[in-house]
Parts: structure tokens; C-alpha cells; sequence
């Protein structure tokens, strides 16, 4: 489609300009004190939907906002449903930006800003892509709907139940999500299965105050110390997880999918020096790929207690609490585990020391089959996008709600990543590729293109 | 001596007015935004000597100043040396202080402030009975030296060189100090022993940025893991310390003294409830007042990693540290045990992990002879002041210079504290209670009479 192509190449700096407004609004959804932010961008999303005409609302939750936006039906092509979302992870260590997190800037070819892939950037793309076939053609060849959600960094706990309530609405044959990586720089990739989360906070209070460690010290149970204790139960030098029944449910590796993961030209070298690490580590028995992509895993993500200042300070702490989660892969379930670590946890708490557990957001992991026509059709955009086949891979993050979309909606799903592994997601200094956000436009639009040609 | 007792009574609101003053100067050492507050404190209580007519000198050092003043020699009798120091500890965490920690605030007889206890109001005592002695008899019955330095929380790294190159300026029979507790409140004590410290910090780095764990989980040593399990590595559930040779060079207790600790009416029951603990946890073996005074301890005195703010946040740690230390008691050596330690903690220090091991300030532990003429003394002076017989005890805090005024000046020492065990020194809310003081006003004029009693 000429025009189409004609379109995309042209308005490439209104798409970064676009995109640059959006990322300079500090949608931080676990941050309260970023309430109004989070509405803005909401409202913001929505208005490039107004601007095609689509039918669209913004839904309130009992926590951020729901933009729901759709292009006209078009009979026996199948209906796709976008999902992305506008909010973003705290930016800190803020010291360790190199620009300001919230002040988008062009730097060798990428956009560094809070959000810029995950996922402002990579959800753009198929909110422009829609744009090129409205601008240029005017209209678009299947019905796309969109789902951009303002709490998928929290745990999406007012999307499921809106999916359940809005089944009718959110019809779908396939679920469109650009919320990962490409395998590597000019290697990109359709994702078939992405891990769950059990996310956990652990608080040990033992004195009533913070004390002199000298003249307490020997006689108070120090819930530092504890908190060490409790936390390396969990975890031993060979990565294998020690909550009770952890392994339980977990669906083995085939042979077939090892075989496949061994013949991707993953660089183990490559990939220590660009973390500046001497050694990778892991669960023992599987390779580097199989344990960030197919294996459980649990990572403490936040300590503190006590004194943190500068210099030294003789106190022993009165409390001491831990975040921790766990990444989970087809069928661990959540709770479950959760249930078990918080029965593990409260008969190992020693005296001295009172204990307080959170179970922070949940969700399952999830894989999908890789022979359906749909990621026939993505494979197809793609190449067409990026001047490049996709490989199939998997993905150690968590989109908690794409279980919601297959169970509730019968949808198959469609992960599209367009970011790189070193993005710095989560990270200071996160990126994205101007190149691979262009690329992005291109073929999500080709993608309506290919999906068009799939008779219902 | 009746004018003596007069003029304490009647100045005791000038008394704690000035003390006040000093109290509102920040003076906390370890913290260099705080260096000139540092200083105003070292003037200010230069000034209160000043106004004696005593030889007053600030002097500098690489750190914070030494204040030093000696009031005229007294032929035929004993050489007193105070010591004290007028630099304070952190405040935070300052939101758990119910009023500013450098606002002084009377409460329920006591005031509180950063500093009220540990050590500018006991320190302050002496000053002021000397000032009784001065204002009305007008002389001091013995020589009494004052040596008050800034950097008594800090590890007094400057004050050992300068006492090692002053040995005929700070020459003394008896070095004092009221730095400590009483037992209990209205049963006054005289400290003959005090722990040592060896405090440590150390930091783990694992890739060189902050990672989603969810790609990375699984893949790359998570230095906050790492630091949980070496850290996990140093004492057991038994309350036994695992570093390499650590009880080596430990003095056993004797038999007289377990039982004269025995014998002192400690409530353990009320203890625990004061400090809103279930049980009381140490050293298999020993009782909490013996692990409190005369047992090795190890406590982690900070933690931090990853992210501490509200809510989730999914990253796998760039870093993790931690500060903890070791309480020491006679003979163990700090610097022999930050050797072993650093040994054993190269030697677990996993792959994918650089650590960074810093050995923060350090001293021997201190027992002095229970039968000397100026425990004698002091006995007397505190039964006058207090109006109750001192106890012997021991202590579980460290006061680093003590060692080397013994060692270097071949002083004998006096420990008289007059603060309580809830005084909440380091803590927020840290106090004095305002009758102690004036009793340590009292007995510190008597104990100038006392000694004058020693013929030399």
C-alpha cells in the first residue's frame, strides 16, 4: 500500500513528537502521590483516539483509568484487540539518570525516557499504525479494538475484573501486545510465552525502638539479622527454590523447545560484558536462555533496615522488611505459592520478632501454540516491518493480564516486542530505538494488512 | 560545704538553660554536612571554661576540634582528667521523634533532645561542679583536666595520636567519665568494664545497572541474595559468631563475677516488656546480663538494596550493603577480627558478585580493678549526690579512647554514669532525666572533695 508507506515515512518526527508529550508525563502508577499524572496520560491516549474518530471512552477504577477505544466492524475478517498501557515503573535511582527521567532526549538514535519502551513507545506504534491506515486510506481493513490500561505496573487488579464484566465489548479473535523485547538488534522476534509473578513484601519488627547495639546487643533478637536468615532459606547455591511444593506444578521443558532455544545465536559472552558480570548464574541443569525464559526464578528486588546513611551508626534496627518475588512459568499458580511461603515464613519467624507479610500483585505464566495462522500473519508484518523473518522465543517478564485475555476472552494472543534486552526496562536511563519505533509503525500496519487476509 | 551545695541548688535552672544551648547545636560527627555545627559546639564549650579562668585551648585536628582546659595544679594531691565528648549521633529516622532532636523539650521531668544523655548532659555535670567549686569556694580542692573531643561517635580516630603526643599535658592519676547508665532508676552505679568495637560495612556488586527481573531473573547473581547469605554465614541461631578464630582470645567470666551479676535485681520480665519484645534472644549459655557486659555480639546495624519506596517495584539490584558490627570484650583485638572477616569474606564472596569491604572505627574491650581508692571515692561522692550506695557494673556500650588512656597515660578509670537504659541514647527521642543531672552535678563536686581525701 503506497500511501500507507508514503505516510509513515513522512510523518516520522510527528510520531517521536507525539510519543516525547506522552513520556513527559510521570505516570507512575504505584507512586499515589502521582495520581493526576496518571489521569493525564490517560486522557492524553484517549485524545489520539477522538482525533481518528474512534469510538472511545475513558473508564474510571477504583484505581487509574481504562482508555477503551474502537475503529468500525468489518465483517468475516477477524477483530484484534491492542493492548498496551500508559503507566510506568518509579524512576529511581534517580541520580543515576543521565537526563531526567521525565524529560525525553535523543541520544545516539534512541529515546531515553521512563517509559519509553515499556511501554508508551512500543504501544504507540500500533496507535500510529491505525493512524496511517486512517490518514491514508481511511479507514482500516479488520476492526482493531484498544485496551491501554493505566495499572499493568501494579498488577492490572481493576483490568481483570473489567475484562470479566465487558466480555461483549472486548470481543476478540486475537490479542495485539508490543510489551517485550526482540531477540536482538536487527533480530526480531514474535514472544509465545511469557512468565507469571508472585510478588512479596516481608516486614520483621523486634524492639519497639531502634537501640544502642551495644547495650542491647546479645540480649534483642535483631530482625536484620532474622530478616538474612528467613530470606536464605528460601533460595540455595544452586538456584533451586525451597518453598514448600514450589516445583509442583511446573510443566517440564520439551525437548523440542530446548532443541530450538540451543539453535538461537544467543552470545553468553556478549552478554556478561554488557552486564559487566564474570559469570552468569543460575538454576543448575538448565542453559542461560532456558532459565530467563522457561524456569521459575525469586529475586530479592529491595532491602532495608536500620542506618543508611553516611559513616557508620551503632543502632539495632527495630525493624527490618524485604520485597522479593518470584517468577513463575505454566502452571505454578500464585497463590498457591504464596500460601506456602507464608506457612514457611511464619514457622521459621524466630522469637523476638513479629512478623508482617504482604502478597503484593499475582499472575500466572503463559505460552501459546506457535502454529496458528495469526502468528503466521504477525511473522509476515513483521518481515515486511523490519526487513527481517521473526525467530520465536520466550520472555522471563510478566504481562499478568494476557492469562485474563485467553481465559475469559477465548483470545489467541500476539506478543510483538520491539524493544532490545538492554533498554534498560525498569532501569535508569530506559530507551527505545527511534529506528525499531519506526519499524514498529510499519509493521503494525502491515499487520492489519495480513490479518485482513484471514477469512472467519 | 555548705556554699558548694547552695549554689547547685539554687543555679539549677542555669544549669539546664546552658545545657539546652548545647543541645540546639547539631553536632553530629559522622555526617559532614554537619562539620561547622561541629565546630559551634567545640566553641561553645570552650567558652563555659573560659569563664572559669581555667587554661582553655580548641584545638584542631584532621577531623573535628579537641577542646582541652585544666583548672591550677594542686600540689600532694591526685590529677583528675575528665572526659567527655560534645559530638552526637545521627537523628534519623526523624519522623519516629515526637518533637525536633535539636529542640530541646522538656517531658515528664527528662529532656529530650539528640545528645541529652550521650554525652553532652553527663558530660556538662562536671563542668558545672567544677563551676560550684569555682564560683563559690573559688578554687578546686585537686587538679582536674578536661579533655572533650567531637568525634567519640566516630571512633575518636584523631584523639589516640593526640593523647599518644600530649602524655605530659593530659598526665593524670584518674581519668573520668560519664558516658553510661546508672543500673536503674534511683540505683546509681560505678561501669568497671566496657565492650569493644569493631564495626564493619560491606557491598556486593552484581551487574553494573539496576535489572528487570523478569529478563534478567534467573540469569545474573542478585547481590541482594548474596548479601542475605554471606551476611547469614557470620552468627548462628545459637547466638555463636562464625568468624574464624573470633572467641580465640576471649577472657572466660569468673565464677565471683557471674554471681555477683546474678545477684543484682535485674527484671527480666520488665525488660522485655519495656522494649515490647516476647522473649529475649542471645548467646546459648549465658544469661542477658552477662551477654549484655561481658560476651561478644554481632549485629547487621544497616541494610539497603533495590527499592524501598512505596509499593512494587520489579528489579533485580544493580547493588546491596550492609554496616554491622561486633561488640568485643577482653582481649579480643578488632583489627585481628576485621582481618579474619575480610579473609572469610573474600573467600564465600560468590562469582558474578565484586565486593567492597570497609573496616569502619575500632577498639578493644576494658576491665579495671573493683579495689581501688578512687572507686572508693567515687562510691562516696554518689552516695552523697544520688543518696544511694553505686553498684558495680558492667557495660555493653563502647567508649573506643578508654584503652588508650590506660594504656598510654597509665591512668586508672572512673566510669559514672548517670543516665538510665531507656534514656534512648542513638534512638529517636533520645533524653535525660533532669534530676539525674543535678544529682551528676552534685556527686561531681563531691567527688573533687573525695579525692582530695587521696594523699598522693
Amino acid at each position: 500500500m503506497p500511501d500507507l508507506k508514503t505516510f509513515i515515512d513522512e510523518n516520522r518526527g510527528n510520531f517521536v513528537e507525539s510519543l516525547k508529550e506522552l513520556l513527559r508525563i510521570p505516570s507512575v502508577s504505584t507512586d499515589s502521590r502521582h495520581k493526576e499524572d496518571v489521569k493525564t496520560a490517560a486522557d492524553w491516549v484517549a485524545a489520539r483516539f477522538k482525533e481518528l474518530n474512534f469510538e472511545t471512552k475513558v473508564i474510571p477504577t477504583k484505581g487509574h483509568p481504562i482508555v477503551y477505544a474502537e475503529s468500525p466492524p468489518v465483517p468475516g475478517k477477524p477483530v484484534a484487540l491492542v493492548y498496551g498501557h500508559y503507566d510506568v515503573q518509579p524512576p529511581e535511582p534517580l541520580d543515576l539518570w543521565v537526563t531526567p527521567p521525565f524529560e525525553p532526549t535523543e541520544r545516539d538514535g534512541n529515546l531515553v525516557a521512563r517509559g519509553a519502551t515499556d511501554d508508551k513507545g512500543q504501544m504507540l506504534t500500533h496507535v500510529f499504525g491505525a493512524t496511517a491506515w486512517m490518514k491514508s486510506v481511511g479507514e482500516l481493513p479488520i476492526q482493531v479494538k484498544f485496551l491501554i490500561e493505566g495499572e499493568e505496573e501494579i498488577g492490572s487488579a481493576n483490568l481483570a475484573p473489567f475484562i470479566e464484566e465487558n466480555k461483549e465489548l472486548l470481543a476478540n479473535d486475537v490479542v495485539v501486545i508490543s510489551d517485550s523485547s526482540q531477540f536482538a538488534p536487527g533480530q526480531p522476534a514474535i514472544t509465545y510465552g511469557l512468565k507469571g509473578i508472585a510478588y512479596f513484601e516481608l516486614k520483621l519488627v523486634g524492639p519497639n525502638r531502634d537501640l544502642h547495639s551495644g547495650s542491647f546487643g546479645g540480649s534483642v533478637r535483631n530482625p536484620a539479622n532474622a530478616l538474612c536468615a528467613m530470606l536464605n532459606t528460601l533460595i540455595d547455591e544452586h538456584g533451586w527454590i525451597h518453598i514448600p511444593g514450589f516445583y509442583d506444578d511446573v510443566k517440564p521443558m520439551s525437548g523440542d523447545e530446548r532443541e530450538n532455544f540451543a539453535e538461537l545465536p544467543f552470545n553468553e559472552e556478549k552478554f556478561k560484558e554488557q552486564l559487566g558480570i564474570d559469570d552468569v548464574h543460575g538454576e543448575e541443569g538448565y542453559t542461560t536462555l532456558e532459565r530467563r525464559w522457561a524456569r521459575p526464578t525469586l529475586d530479592i528486588n529491595g532491602l532495608t533496615s536500620g542506618y543508611q546513611g553516611e559513616g557508620a551508626k551503632t543502632v539495632l534496627p527495630s525493624e527490618a522488611s524485604a520485597k522479593f518475588s518470584c517468577r513463575l512459568v505454566p502452571d505454578q499458580c500464585p497463590h498457591k505459592i504464596g500460601k506456602a511461603l507464608r506457612e514457611h515464613l511464619e514457622k521459621i519467624c524466630p522469637t523476638g520478632i513479629k512478623m508482617e507479610f504482604k502478597e503484593h500483585h499475582g499472575s500466572p505464566g503463559f505460552v501459546v501454540a506457535t502454529d496458528s495462522p495469526y502468528i503466521k500473519a504477525a511473522s509476515d508484518a513483521i518481515e515486511q516491518g523490519f526487513g527481517a523473518a521473526p525467530v520465536l522465543i520466550r520472555e522471563g517478564g510478566s504481562i499478568p493480564i494476557v492469562a485474563n485475555f485467553a481465559q475469559q476472552l477465548g483470545s489467541d494472543v500476539l506478543l510483538l516486542g520491539w524493544g532490545l534486552d538492554d533498554d534498560n526496562t525498569h532501569s535508569p536511563n530506559e530507551k527505545f530505538n527511534l529506528a525499531d519505533f519506526q519499524r514498529g509503525i510499519a509493521a503494525s500496519a502491515q499487520l492489519w494488512a495480513e490479518l485482513a487476509k484471514i477469512d472467519m
